[in-house]
């Protein structure tokens, strides 16, 4: 009894004390979460790049609706990044050695796409064009430095 | 030069007709698109489920974030059903043959998640119990009529 008691208990400290891995109910699932949600978040950023660079019609509204659904998918994704989930994906392993300088670098995404989503609603063109570089520009850096070719 | 000019203007026309094919860049990222926003929805609704089931310690604030983030995404994946997505998914024709049923399906559920978002607000245990099961019975009510087996 004695032995069984320790082991619930250890397995409760453990869970509580992995709580993002603990969201998920198989790691594959944290990779497809992560996955699914980048991709979301991409469609719709691209369609405010797609107006930030002349490529279709510049339209307020939709641009600031799109921009909005980017501010708040970047704050998902990073979550799903649980530790032993590196295998069979783009993920680099710095991911998880570097987890300061990473969550620095979503952070940075996460900024940025408020700072879009602020300029978006204003209806300037010039304003969109300058947050959605930056934004863009927070992309890059992280797959540069975390996501294999 | 005539016929050319009527296929450009015919191929705009077209463009306009059907804006939200035309948000993707082929079929695939439509469906794709759906799936992964359904799935990450599904991930945070599952959080709310497993607190209003008693699973898991209600926590008011984890509650209210999930609950925000399955109200953002519950917009979020019926643009991806455009007409002819419907191979090789679990898609049935009926959503693209009874179009206003299906409409009316998926405005349930951005009605229900909305409650269910506002009721983990309050913090209130029973409040979330009851939005969560209507929100529930909007994914069910859905799925039964338009999902494949």
């Amino acid at each position: 009894m004695k032995a069984f008691a320790f082991i619930a208990a250890a397995a409760t400290l453990l869970a509580f004390a992995a709580p993002a891995s603990a969201q998920f109910a198989k790691p594959e699932d944290a990779i497809k979460y992560r996955q699914n949600a980048l991709f979301v978040m991409a469609q719709h950023f691209g369609r405010v790049g797609a107006m930030a660079n002349g490529r279709v019609p510049f339209d307020a509204n939709v641009a600031s609706a799109n921009a909005e659904i980017v501010a708040t998918m970047a704050k998902l994704p990073w979550a799903g990044f649980v530790p032993g989930t590196d295998g069979n994906t783009k993920a680099k392993p710095e991911i998880w050695t570097e987890q300061a300088k990473f969550k620095e670098s979503s952070d940075k995404l996460v900024a940025e796409s408020t700072k879009l989503a602020a300029a978006a609603k204003t209806g300037n063109l010039e304003a969109l064009k300058t947050a959605f570089a930056a934004t863009a520009g927070t992309c890059k850096a992280c797959h540069d430095a975390y996501r294999k070719e």
